[in-house]
C-alpha cells in the first residue's frame, strides 16, 4: 500500500463526496485515508450511507488540518461554496496537493466571485495561482501542479462542447447560448421544496434564469479560449432524473462550414482524449449513454436555413462533471495516465 | 340531451383521444356519442383502457361516413399524420363540423408539408381555407367556422410564448431560438425504442434536430405576426415525465423595453383570456402547474447583459397543447363562452 | 349561491388541503368559504401554490374559531396528527360541521392510539361518537351525521379490498397479511431525506415495517366486520412514484369458493356504490387506472395450489384516500347523491 | 492475455447480455472474445447500444458453433427462455464452459417446466446434471462445475432471504408467502404495452399474480433445502424504475425466536460471503443501496403480535439477479474467488 497516494475526502456526506469514495475505491493507485465531515464527525460513514455498509467501514473524520497532514497525501475538497476558500489555503499551507471541487477558485475576479456568488472571495493571489481543471482542454497545466480548481458541472459540459468551435473563430462568439438541462443529484444532499421528490417528479422547470453562478466560469473561458471577451446567455433547467446534465448550445456559424466539418474538426482537437467522444453525423448523444462514467459525449448539427450550429453534449453531472474529473485532474498532477481508476463503461440501461 | 352537441371522436384508441373522452365527459353542451376506431372497432372500449371501465361502456365504432352523420354533429379527429389528409374533406363533404387535431390542415403550403412531413399534402382550397385554431390569437377567425385545424404541441407553447413580442416588434424575429422539451406522452401510445421505458426514464435527449415538422408551422404564424419572414431554430427533447412541455425562447430585444414591459406587454395582450396566464415578475412557470389543465403559462426575463429576453411558456401538452384547446375551439365554433367544461384546476402534486 | 353549503378546509398548505381545493372548486353544491393556515396567515394562497394563480386569489386565514363559525358551515380538517385533537373539539362546540382527515378520532381507544401515534389521544366520548367515514360500508352512519372520522389512505384501499370477504367468513381473518405501496405524496409537503428526489427516484424501500399507525385502524374495522378479533401483518412501502396507493392481500379461503365467486361476491357488496369497480376475472387493476379520481378498484386471484385469496385494491390516495372520500362523506352527511362533484375520470395517462 | 478466459456472450442486444459486457471488461481474469446475436450479426455493437461508442468496437457475430469453439473458452448464454434448450446442448458437445442466463435449465421437472414456461423441456439428463447457482447456497457444487444455469432475478432475491430460516426450521414453509416488486428492466429490451413509458411512468401494478414462471423455482429450491414439499404464494409487481428488485416475504416463525436471534441466524449462514448483508436490527434494505453491484441485502422484522417474520432482500435484478451472479458462477466453476471482478460498490445517488 506504501506505493499508493493517500487520498482524504471533505464533505463526504454530500454526493460528490459519496461519488468520490466509489471512484477511488476502484483506483489502482490511490488509496481512502481518511473521510471526513465537519457534522458528523464520529459516525460511521455506513450511518448516513446505507450502501456502504461492510465497504467503508471507518467513522468520519473531522476537519483537523495537522491530522489530515499527517495521513494524507492529497485532500479532495467537496465542500459548500465558501467553505473552501478559508479551507483551501490551510491545506496548501500545510503542504497538502489540493483537488477543490467548490466553485471558490474558479473564477480569476474577486469581485465577479462576489457577484455571482454572494461571498467573499478568496485570496486573489491564490485565485490568479489557481489551475483550472478542464482536464481536456488545460491538462498541460494540470500536469505536475499542486493543487487544481475541480469545474463545474454544467461548465465543463458547456465548455467542452463549445470550445473547439470557439477556439478555431468558427462560430460568432457573440451569439452563443446555453440552454442546459441537469438531474436533481446536482441540487446536492441538502432538503429543499425544489428538491422534494413530489414537486420534482412529472415536472420540469428552469431555475436562476440568467443568474447561474456558472455563467461567469463559461464567459472566462470563452474570452480566454476565443482571444475576445464572451459574455452568454445560460439557463439551467431541472430534469425529473437523478444523474446527468445535457446542454443545448447554439450559435452562428462563421464562415463555411458544413457538419461533416464540425465534426472532424471536432474529432481532431479531442484526438487521443479518451473521454470525450464525438458521435457520427446524424446522431445525437443521451444522458443516459455516459451515466455513472467520466464520459463526454458530442453531437452536433449545422443548419443551413439558419446558420446556426447546434451542440449538445453530455455528461454524468457526478462525475465528468465533478468526482470523475478531480480525479482526472490529480492522476494528470501525479503525472499517471488520465485514464487511471476511470474506465468504467457507462451503466446501461 | 337534445340541446348538446353531439361528438364523434376518431381515432380514441391514442392519447389525443382518450384525453377527448376525459374532458368531454364533463362538458355541459357535448354529449359524446360514438367514439371510432380504424383498428379496433366492437371492442369494448375499457379493454384497452381499463381507467374507463363503467365509466365508457359503448365498442368502438368503425369509420363510416354515413353512420357518423346519422349520429353526430362535430367530429374530432385525433388520427396519425396522413389520416386526416383523406378524411376531413370527406366529413365536410357530409356537412359535419369538424376539429382536426393531426398537423394535416396546418401549413398552407403543400409544398412545405411535403418537406417536413414527407407525405403528400391534403388538397389546396382546403389547406388554404382552414381555420388555424391557436385560441387566443385567431380566436375571432374560429368563431362561427365550420371547421378548424387544431395547433400543434410544441407550437401552441411556443407561439403563445413569443406572439406578444413578435406582433409588437419588441424582439428580432431573426435572432429567435426555441429549446422545447416534451413529456413522452407526446410520442403517442405506438411502441417505439424511445418510448421504452427502460430507454426514456432517468435519461434526456434531443431528437429531430433542425428536422420537427412543428417547425414550419411556428415560422408560418410567426410570419404572419411579425409581418416579415420568420426563420427559426427549433430543438425538441424528451424528458423522462408522462405530461407537460416548456419552450424556453430566446430572442434579441429591440428598442428599449425592461422586464416589467415585457410584462405589462403580456398581460395586456392576453387580457380577458383566461387560459392564459402571465407569471409575475422574478417567477417561472414549472409544467407541473398546468398539469391536466387548459393553462398556459408564460414567465420573461429580460437579461440586461446579454440584450436578450428569455421566455418560458409551459402547457399540458395533452389538453391546451391538444384535446383541450379542440374543444376551446369548438366552443368558439358554437359561439359559447370558449372556457365551457375547461375549467379545471391543475392537478397538483 | 346561498343555497350552497360554505367550507372552509384548515390545512390547505398539505396536499391534502389543496386537494379539497381542487375537488371543491368543480363541486355544485359546496362553496370554498375560507383557506385557513396556522403558519401562513395572511399570505396569498398562489404563493405557495403557483399552479392556483388566477384561480385561487385569497389570502390564508388564520385559525380562528369565531371566525370560521361567522363564514362557514363545514370545515374540513387536513391538519397533521394531533392538531385535530384540540381543534374539532372547538369546531364542534361552535356548532360546525366537521369532516376530519387526521388520524386523531379514527381508534375508538385512546390507549391504542396512544400505542401507535406516541401523542395524546382526544377525549374518549368524543373517540366513541366518532363517525367511521369509510363511505361504502358504513355510508348509513355517515347519513345525516354532524362530524366523520375520515379513514387513512392505506386503510381505505386495504378495506375495501378485505371487507366483502370477511364480512361473508369465506376468508381466514387469522391469516391476513397486506403488503401495500403508496405514491410519495402520501408523505405530504414536509421535507424529509426518505422524500428528497435523489434518495427517492429510482428507489423502492419498506418503511415502519410492523409498526404503522393504520395498522389498528385496518384491525378494528375487521374486527367489527368479521366478529371476531383480527390481527394483521401489515407492510408499507414507498414506490417512485407521486399518487396511488396499491395494496396486495393475502388470505386463507374458508370453505369452498372460486375465483368467480369471489368477483360475483364483491360486485353484490357494492352493487349501487358506483366509486368501487371490480375487475373481470383474469384482470387486475393498476394505480393510473383510477390516478385523480374517487375510484377503488378491485381484482381478485384465487389460487387453488396454495388455497389463498390475493385481493388487489388501488386508489388514488390523495382522492379516494383522502380528500374524495372526505367530500364523499359530507355528500352524505348532507343527504345528497354521494357522487356528486366527483364524478371526474380517472387521469390517462 | 492468454492467461484470461475467452468469454463469448450469446443474446448480446438484451439488457443482460450489455450488463455482462459492462461488468466483464472490468474483470481482470476474462476477455471478452466474441458479442453474438443471431438477429443482428454484423452489425457494429455500439449502434444498437451507443453508450459503448469507442468502447466496444467489433461487429456482433452470428451464432456458429464451430467459430464459437475456435475462440472461446466459456459461453454465456444470455437468451431468451426456450432458445438455451437447444443452443446449451450444442455448446457442451463442444466442450465449451457455459453459464445459462435462461431459465430453460433451472427446473429439474420437464413437466413443471412445461407446464409453467408453455414450451418444450430440454433433454431429461440435462435438467438433472444441471448445477443450479444460487452461488452462495450451492456454491460447493458450483466450484469446478463445467456448466450451471444461473438463477432468476426474483427466485435468487427471494431464495437468499429465505433459505437460512428455512433450512433451519425456524418459519412454516406451508406459510410462505412472497411479495415481489421488480424494476422494468427486468422485462427486457422488447417492446410491449406494459413497458411502454406512458403507460408505466407513475404506475404500479402486478402482473402474472399466481402464474409468474419463477414459483416452482422458488419451490424446488426451499424443498430441498427444507427437506419437505414447498408450496409459495408468489406476486411479482413493477415498479416505476428501471433497475432492482425487492422480496417482502412472510412466514409463520416456528418456536421461540427474536428477532436478534434471526439476525444471528442469517450472518452466521452468510459468514465469509460478501455479497450477502445482513442489516443492523431495525434497518431495512432499499433497492438503491445495492444499484449497479452484486450484492444481495437483507432485513428481518419479528412481529410478536402476529408472530410472522418479514423479510426483506434487495439485489441489482441486472447483477445479482443475472449477469453479476453468472460471473461469480463462473469465478467459482475456475476455482477463483467469488468476488472478483465484482467487487464494485453500489452506485449512490
Amino acid at each position: 500500500m506504501s506505493d499508493k497516494a493517500r487520498a482524504a475526502i471533505v464533505g463526504s456526506t454530500g454526493y460528490g463526496g459519496v461519488e468520490l469514495i466509489r471512484l477511488l475505491l476502484q483506483h489502482p493507485k490511490i488509496i481512502i485515508i481518511s473521510v471526513i465531515s465537519s457534522s458528523q464527525s464520529g459516525v460511521p460513514i455506513a450511518d448516513g450511507y446505507p450502501h456502504l455498509n461492510q465497504i467503508v467501514v471507518d467513522d468520519l473524520d473531522a476537519v483537523d488540518i495537522p491530522l489530515i497532514k499527517s495521513k494524507a497525501d492529497v485532500v479532495f475538497t467537496a465542500t459548500p461554496h465558501g467553505v473552501s476558500t478559508a479551507l483551501v489555503p490551510q491545506l496548501l499551507e500545510a503542504g497538502l496537493k489540493v483537488v477543490d471541487l467548490s466553485g471558490d477558485f474558479r473564477l480569476k475576479s474577486g469581485d465577479v466571485y462576489k457577484r455571482w456568488y454572494k461571498k467573499d472571495p478568496g485570496p486573489a493571489e491564490l485565485l490568479e495561482q489557481a489551475v483550472y481543471g478542464l482536464s481536456e482542454v488545460f491538462g498541460d497545466e494540470v500536469r505536475g501542479a499542486e493543487w487544481v480548481s475541480n469545474p463545474g458541472c454544467y461548465t465543463t459540459t458547456t465548455l467542452l462542447g463549445l470550445i473547439p468551435a470557439a477556439a478555431a473563430g468558427w462560430i460568432d462568439p457573440k451569439t452563443i447560448i446555453t440552454d442546459a438541462k441537469s438531474g436533481v443529484s446536482g441540487a446536492g444532499r441538502g432538503l429543499s421544496m425544489t428538491t422534494h421528490y413530489s414537486e420534482t417528479n412529472e415536472n420540469f422547470f428552469a431555475y436562476k434564469v440568467n443568474k447561474h453562478q456558472h455563467t461567469p466560469e463559461i464567459e472566462q473561458v470563452l474570452s480566454r479560449v476565443a482571444g475576445e471577451e464572451v459574455i452568454v446567455t445560460f439557463t439551467p433547467h431541472l430534469v425529473p432524473m437523478t444523474r446527468g446534465i445535457l446542454a443545448t448550445s447554439y450559435a452562428t456559424i462563421q464562415g463555411s462550414h458544413t457538419e461533416e466539418d464540425f465534426i472532424q474538426l471536432y474529432r481532431e482537437y479531442y484526438a487521443g482524449r479518451p473521454f470525450v467522444r464525438i458521435r457520427p453525423q446524424g446522431t445525437m448523444p443521451a444522458t443516459k449513454e455516459v451515466w455513472g462514467s467520466n464520459y463526454c459525449d458530442i453531437g452536433i448539427s449545422v443548419d443551413e436555413r439558419t446558420g446556426r450550429a447546434t451542440i449538445i453534449s453530455v455528461t454524468d453531472n457526478l462525475v465528468k462533471g465533478a468526482s470523475g474529473q478531480a480525479i482526472q485532474n490529480f492522476n494528470l498532477m501525479m503525472g499517471w495516465d488520465e485514464t487511471l481508476g476511470l474506465m468504467m463503461s457507462p451503466v446501461y440501461p
